[in-house]
């Protein structure tokens, strides 16, 4: 970013998101549809004042055969006014949507945007899914060479322990905490909690990365409309302002990383976003990151700042990111317990973010007025962190 | 657009394509390399300054397996700083990327950007690619009963010649002339010009569209470099202005035209980027327009405002788009001869206009000081045109 541009300020004004699983008989229209109508009702506003939409999606294409799905939408919405287009990058690609629309609030292009994002992914199976979600290696080089995601976390997860100590048992209890939050939420595809012992006794997906270190193959939409804060009361009892946003690049082969216990894009993005806002991780009341693998919760969570390197494992031990915990990470369920449609889950992250913030979340944080949010794709080669906090 | 705001000015610096056509043994990946330095070496810029990167694609997930294209060239390029998205729009792909390049360096987010845009699309059957490009239909209603892109415009073709008497002998002339016109082009995919009788007498593909009606399967990528005007002279002897930019919505169903023969999105986008620039079609000295099929030319020379509505047939007749004639449209050979390698078309058409407004073309069009691209996704669903105008 150029240093010397003055920005607007933007505010979230309305959410909304379907139920994540598997939605059989749901098209990929019919689920983006639900969202936005859900968000621009809880945003009061009318069709006409939305200037843009964004709409985040990784791989309709292979999934569905449906594409164009900004102007799909946008047609289904009667936005006729709208500009729109897909945004695309991996399982990032509605968060880089939401930091799109900001950038065009902020610049005064537009005074409100729509953002949704949408996957269709349960017609596939969990193999052939894998495989597609590949295409966000890099495939002419490890692609071709097997690396898929669960094998690429599973030398992350080596490493780490090897690097650090962390055991096999702190690893898991990513996956029991955030079954334990997913019980509470009414949008989750996984309600049910696992034990320590069910989590490292399953089966192996690709070692050491067993059956629970993994998110599933999830249904589901999720979308936000952003406004100008100067305009969003008029709108909205409770407008969330947006005060980070950045979006920073990372490496996208396995070996082009110099540590594998450490992103590059997280950290950058994080700094970022931090800078903007004026405060760092212990201003931050709650959290929803990218926990793709119940690995990337440790790291990520020691990227974003929140713990030292290395001590991630230890501080999940400690309970420092349940809830009631120093910083609680997830509170949602996160993506292995709500679930990962992968091109909604930047939106759903904050749409959490968003309930929280408003007080009004099923599994509430106690008097959260700072949130975040981490949305990665690939292997962390776009990376979009979010800062919001409550205006009043 | 909000009304109220400044925005910078915004020039093109550099430009770098492919060939187009069966590229056997080449990667998307290595396509949009080439483009992507082709375009840097000729703006001279250190890589250092490009602040962000818009990757527009629209099938690759589907052709290649392989997408996260932005963050993928991004790394490719080394472009460590620069935030980063694929766009997808269909056809509109790239031009959209422009779009959002030209408004982030608009509002000073970033003093210069890459736009890139590639497909690799001949490993498919011709069979197959029609049916992957029909993710730009509306899949579970009209696609589902058969509309492919061919159906599509034999509809558009037989409205077209019932409501205005336009003549099948028309029709055709539009595949001669830009046959005619991509064998000046060193970069086109055919280089053969075609006869009249040759286009009228091809095997049906959906009557009354017959084999030289329709553009070719293609594999290609061009980049642009994009520049705050303030800055452009430092890198640049001839910097290309963009004076005009808009992106507008139409109908994804033919069921939702009221009208066959005219285009919502296109004369929506026309009458923002004239209105932008405060010129009119007569002002136009090159046009490149989106003619994915025979039919497409007329239509669009028509909504673009060149022709009346329903002379377009005439005037082609009367050579009045050819070379020499009033408004020469699609001196490159168009995508019925240069080839349309759909996310890279944006880009490429744009490259063919600097080359123009640069008067270094192959295909010169005497004294061009602006040009008009016009690049449309799906059923026109998403729209964009660019007017450009020479500097000095």
């Amino acid at each position: 970013m150029n240093g010397t541009v003055t920005m607007r300020s933007v505010s979230i004004i309305g959410i909304g998101s379907t139920r994540f699983g598997k939605l059989t008989g749901r098209t990929i229209k019919d689920l983006a549809v639900e969202a936005a109508v859900k968000a621009i009702a809880d945003a009061r506003v009318p069709r006409e004042k939305i200037g843009c939409l964004f709409f985040g999606n990784f791989l309709s294409g292979v999934f569905t055969g449906q594409e164009v799905l900004a102007p799909l939408l946008a047609n289904e919405l009667g936005l006729r006014s709208a500009e729109c287009a897909k945004v695309e990058g991996a399982c990032a690609s509605s968060a880089i949507g939401v930091r799109l629309a900001y950038l065009m609030i902020g610049a005064g292009y537009h005074d409100m945007a729509l953002v949704a994002g949408a996957e269709k992914m349960t017609e596939a199976s969990a193999d052939t899914a894998t495989t597609a979600i590949s295409a966000a290696t890099d495939s002419t080089t490890e692609g071709i060479c097997g690396m898929t995601f669960p094998s690429f976390w599973a030398l992350v997860m080596q490493r780490h322990m090897y690097e650090y100590g962390t055991t096999r048992e702190q690893v898991g209890m990513v996956s029991v905490k955030n079954r334990a939050n997913g019980v509470f939420n009414d949008i989750a595809q996984f309600r049910k909690p696992v034990s320590l012992e069910e989590v490292i006794s399953a089966r192996p997906i690709s070692d050491p990365v067993l059956k629970f270190d993994c998110c599933p193959v999830t249904d589901g939409a999720a979308a936000l409309v952003l406004c100008a804060t100067e305009l969003a009361r008029e709108f909205s009892d409770c407008p969330i302002e947006i005060i980070g946003s950045a979006n920073a690049l990372g490496p996208v082969r396995a070996c082009d990383f110099t540590d594998l216990t450490t992103f590059p894009g997280t950290v950058e993005a994080a700094g970022k976003a931090y800078s903007m806002a004026g405060i760092g991780p212990a201003d931050i009341d709650v959290v929803e990151l990218h926990d793709c693998f119940t690995m990337a919760e440790i790291v990520d969570s020691e990227d974003l700042g929140f713990f030292p390197k290395g001590k991630g494992g230890e501080a999940l031990e400690q309970g420092l990111s349940s809830m009631g915990g120093r910083i609680p990470i997830n509170p949602s369920g996160g993506l292995l317990s709500k679930g990962h449609p992968t091109g909604a889950t930047g939106c759903a992250q904050i749409f959490e973010i968003v309930r929280q913030l408003r007080g009004v979340h099923p599994n509430q944080v106690k008097n959260a007025r700072t949130g975040l949010t981490h949305n990665a794709g690939g292997t962390g080669t776009v990376t979009t962190v979010h800062i919001m906090r409550r205006l009043d």
